[in-house]
């Protein structure tokens, strides 16, 4: 069906496609069901409404509906997401709608390759002038991840080759050589995008292409002001542009303002930093760029260390949807988008592709359980696009059509989270994310090395039971690796065979924080561990001052806050003295989580007055606990995560 | 010398002429004398530097140097504050330059009675055509304040004639009648100079005028909407306005939203609000105005209850100089301008003329010693324009030449604080302020009864003990009434005879906060008391969010701060128990202050990264606290005023 290669293993560990992947988890397949069955034909559905395909079929001048800038990047997400879920599930009519649609592109596509359509009805002038604001670059690279996705789940080329003339004229336009554009899009994507198209055709000159943008960005005459000159007019969005009066303020919000391996800290927009540093560790991977990944560890230390909220969401400031100062992390407050959180997963993911840390497994589950989470309601329907981290009531998720850019984001995320659950090579399997499911694992070039089949089954988070039966053995001595996190004591580790024998396994947690099980492996051979989920306390450095005299509670990946629903109002009246003993509990009202209770204090304030001669007297209380993925489907009640603390 | 009446004593308390009182006050008195020998002298060389003397002296379209549209508001409060210190301190020198500045007033006024020098020279034609934004009418207030004080003090007639002609010329073209202005100034301050014009002149006519301003307030349709689309051109300050595209907030700003009877809450911009309920007060009083009356009380529980801060400082945001919502108080972006609080003050002592109660009297004092006082360095020569109650470091008091408006007010405030600090009518003395000096009282409207002579004696604020000592007894049964401070615990008074002979007088607190002592007094008679001013903790309202487990330190009026010079830095690591005692202390860098010291703990945060597992652990350490308006006299380091409260 096809010639590409698809590099399924090389000596750097990769994720296993995702049609190798059959996730069956009680945690994550409901929602991925919702994606599947709702989420993908509703934005199909808003495609029809808004008419972003009906502009596909437009003539040159046509300009109803009105093409937007952005469009092409919401069709190219469906596409993604729709072509992750035919992967796992085969769908004949949804297969038929994505030829559809591809075929609108194809006849979008003009004959030099170029294919925006804004830009080829409305304002065909102005193809490529302004980098800075118009998202052309970054409409490409969502098309391009959508025809490595639909290409890798069908094996269609269709889409692909579509992208592949795209790419290779953007090619010509860009480049340092005379009549070149020298110069990148405000908005990344097209990076981590061609790393992709690289991968799976094979050809360097996408490499190259990534390459060049990541290398040019914060050069020095700025590019953008060297456009904005050329252009003579402002950028389309010169007027929402935070700072534009500032240069050095809209550089960074563009992470524009220097060279990229000389950029010591997470600034400007949160998002588009996520798809950059993603980008920066593709290309450091993929050209084995030492100084490159130096930037990148350098970046990931200063966000994890100064800039990231306990729930991994990151970006705390409306204005700019990003960054603003060390330490500066608001809680009612708080901006950290969903898709933010998305982007810090996704860079995380790639990270551990080269240096295989804990560090980067344990933040990647952080931010997906909590920040990413926290950003869809139970069922599925609704959701965040800003996630606060206390709110006084009144806050509620949206619709889907309220809001443009989290839904898509995570419904790429969720139909295709096996990629960033496990990563293999022909030597071994690690487990970054407990996700019960069975994964086919080919076996290596060797064709007659076949593949191992690995079944993994947990009732994770809830439970830190995970086993890990090997249902079909690999042929050669392989290694089962899983993450220990930071927050877990180190598991006893043991091999059940298939007659019931039980073998403690002598290993250790590795410097890595992984555990690997090396062995011939025996068809029904199980791999059993118990992490340590039980609930715990974590508390902040003191530099965060909104966290003084403040404790939050986690519970194996899951961070817990509490809810006016369970505690009544007042919540910032709680008090959780420090010896409070943490039980677990169900809650008649969320019947599908764990839920932590403790026995607490409620301060009463005697008096009357803004300011008052009578101290507040503590009171017994109960104080419930929920994950804080949970808050706000029960109303729009208070909510808070950082609760008081009691040092007692 | 004068044919004018000037009411020393109605039935109504009042404050005494500012002659009879000669402060000689331990704590006061310094700082008035820097007021008198710096700040006044060097106010008058700016206005050298500047031109605002020479303006005054403009032919018509000479503009250099230009008139700012202020500049006569700056020279009529050093025209106040000079007359206030001369009523105290004769001084020929300053008394001939006041005469020289009145006499270029006199050259710069127009036939027709009007005086603002920009509006003369540089915009003739838009004379009263940009009320909202102008001040034109703002400066005539404080030009008449200046002529009433001038007047006072000097017995001299010059000033106050000028603005009794432009005061009658602004009667004609404001008012209710054809062809004249319906409407108001967008900042306040004409309506209680008006207020006073009436009492020193006893013409009803400009309290009728001030009634004017004050009822047409608010009215719809809305003055400044008619004005700006008769003028057809932005506001002077259409850029700099908030919210100028939202009519609603900038009516608030202006406390233009609605009559000023049904103003439910103190809004706006927080000098402007101080300055119109001030005057609103003043018209209750003189009018007997009892639903004006209940809108000052309203307004006064609004703001006291919901928006001041523990210093008495007010107008939490610098965006609008002012207010935001209820219990909004943030501690270190905290605004609370100096003269917002001056504002505070001159509201505070009108209440106490009509309703003795010593909620006015023991905020005014809470803001005199506190959200005012931080405003002065130590030795008088910086101002702090924006007062935080918590500070990172970095902030320092500004020199004089920084800051426009704070440094004049201050020396208004501080060159007639006696007004603020005794009200007197024939049959009663009553003291708010426990203010050091020798008060004369006159005893009436007849002729022989002569003046009683009180000479009030304590090292107030460190020390709770007050003397009163009758120099000369009034001829008839006296009271002597002084406000018990709702800190302190109620005092016993005693009166000592000249003879040595102790009476306990058998008195209590009455319902208003007050002691009156009444009696027939003999020369020499002595009555003491002892206010509690021990240390003591203060809490907040429970919906000030910032201060949760937080706790304040005051001793007698002063709110206690800790600084860095005297704790090292890290303040929000310090803890202060529940049970800690508060021991006096005195600080070698800060002799003429009592500190506050107390065994509290720092916390250490053991681990590393932004989230931890590692608990914080308390280690005993000193606390030391000093004054508020003390805080930033040793460097700019950190400082907190809400303490962290460990519940022990």
């Amino acid at each position: 069906m096809t010639d590409l290669h698809i590099p399924v293993h090389t000596a750097i560990p990769a994720p296993l496609p995702l049609a190798s992947v059959a996730i069956d988890d009680p945690f994550w397949s409901p929602r991925i069901e919702v994606v599947r069955e709702k989420t993908i034909p509703f934005e199909y559905h808003q495609f029809d409404t808004l008419g972003h395909l009906r502009a596909l079929k437009h003539q040159p001048a046509e300009k109803d509906p009105r093409p937007h800038i952005f469009w092409e990047s919401d069709v190219a997400k469906w596409i993604e997401a729709a072509s992750f879920t035919l992967a796992t599930h085969p769908d004949p009519e949804l297969d038929a709608r994505l030829d559809g649609v591809i075929d609108l592109l194809a006849g979008a596509q003009l004959p030099d390759g170029y294919l925006n359509t804004f830009f080829t009805v409305v304002e065909p002038e102005n193809r490529f002038t302004d980098l800075r604001d118009a998202h052309e670059l970054y409409c490409a690279g969502h098309l391009i991840e959508a025809a490595v996705a639909h290409f890798e789940a069908t094996g269609k080329r269709t889409l692909l080759a579509i992208m592949v003339r795209y790419a290779d004229y953007i090619g010509t336009v860009f480049g340092r050589g005379p009549g070149q554009i020298r110069g990148y899009d405000g908005h990344e994507e097209i990076e981590l995008a061609l790393v992709k198209l690289a991968r799976v055709t094979g050809e360097q000159r996408y490499l190259d292409l990534a390459s060049f943008f990541i290398e040019e960005r914060g050069q020095e005459p700025y590019f953008f002001d060297l456009e904005a000159a050329k252009r003579g007019t402002p950028g389309w969005f010169a007027s929402h542009f935070p700072g534009d009066d500032h240069p050095g303020r809209t550089r960074e919000y563009l992470q524009a303002h220097a060279p990229v391996r000389e950029q010591p800290e997470a600034v400007g927009h949160s998002v588009r930093a996520m798809y950059l540093y993603a980008a920066m560790a593709d290309l450091a991977r993929e050209q084995e760029d030492s100084s490159l990944l130096e930037a990148c560890k350098r970046l990931w230390r200063h966000l994890t260390t100064r800039r990231m909220y306990v729930t991994g969401g990151i970006g705390s400031s409306a204005d700019n949807e990003g960054f603003t100062t060390d330490f500066d992390l608001p809680e009612e407050r708080a901006y950290a988008e969903t898709c933010a959180a998305i982007g810090l997963v996704m860079w995380a993911e790639r990270m551990l592709r080269i240096d295989r840390d804990r560090a980067y497994g344990d933040i990647m589950e952080l931010a997906l359980y909590n920040g990413v989470l926290a950003g869809l309601s139970h069922d599925g329907t609704t959701f965040f696009y800003v996630n606060p981290l206390a709110s006084r009531g009144g806050v509620e998720r949206h619709e889907w059509f309220d809001v443009a850019c989290c839904p898509p984001n995570l419904a790429r995320l969720l139909s295709s989270l096996g990629s960033y659950a496990f990563h293999a090579t022909p030597a071994e399997l690690t487990v970054h994310l407990f996700i019960s499911g069975t994964l086919r694992i080919p076996m290596g070039d060797e064709i007659d090395a076949g593949e191992a089949v690995v079944k993994l089954t947990s009732n994770y988070p809830w439970d830190g039971t995970v086993t890990m039966t090997v249902e079909r053995a690999p042929s050669v001595p392989y290694a089962l690796s899983f993450r220990v996190p930071a927050w877990s004591r180190e598991p006893v580790v043991r091999v059940v065979g298939p007659a019931g024998s039980v073998t403690d396994v002598s290993t250790e947690v590795g410097a890595d924080g992984y555990v690997s099980v090396l062995r011939q492996w025996t068809d029904g051979d199980t791999l059993t561990f118990e992490l340590d989920v039980s609930a715990r306390r974590m508390w902040a450095d003191p530099q965060l001052d909104s966290s003084a005299q403040r404790v939050v509670i986690a519970r194996g990946p899951l961070v817990y806050a509490i809810e006016e629903a369970d505690n009544g109002s007042g919540l910032s009246e709680l008090r959780l003295p420090r010896d409070a003993e943490l039980s677990e509990i169900r809650l008649d009202a969320l019947p599908d989580v764990v839920g932590v209770r403790a026995t607490g204090v409620r301060m009463e304030h005697p008096g009357e007055g803004l300011y008052r001669s009578e101290a507040p007297v503590a009171h017994p209380a109960e104080v419930t606990m929920v994950p804080y993925f949970s808050w706000a489907n029960r109303g729009p009640g208070e909510m808070l995560v950082w609760q008081r603390e009691d040092q007692g």
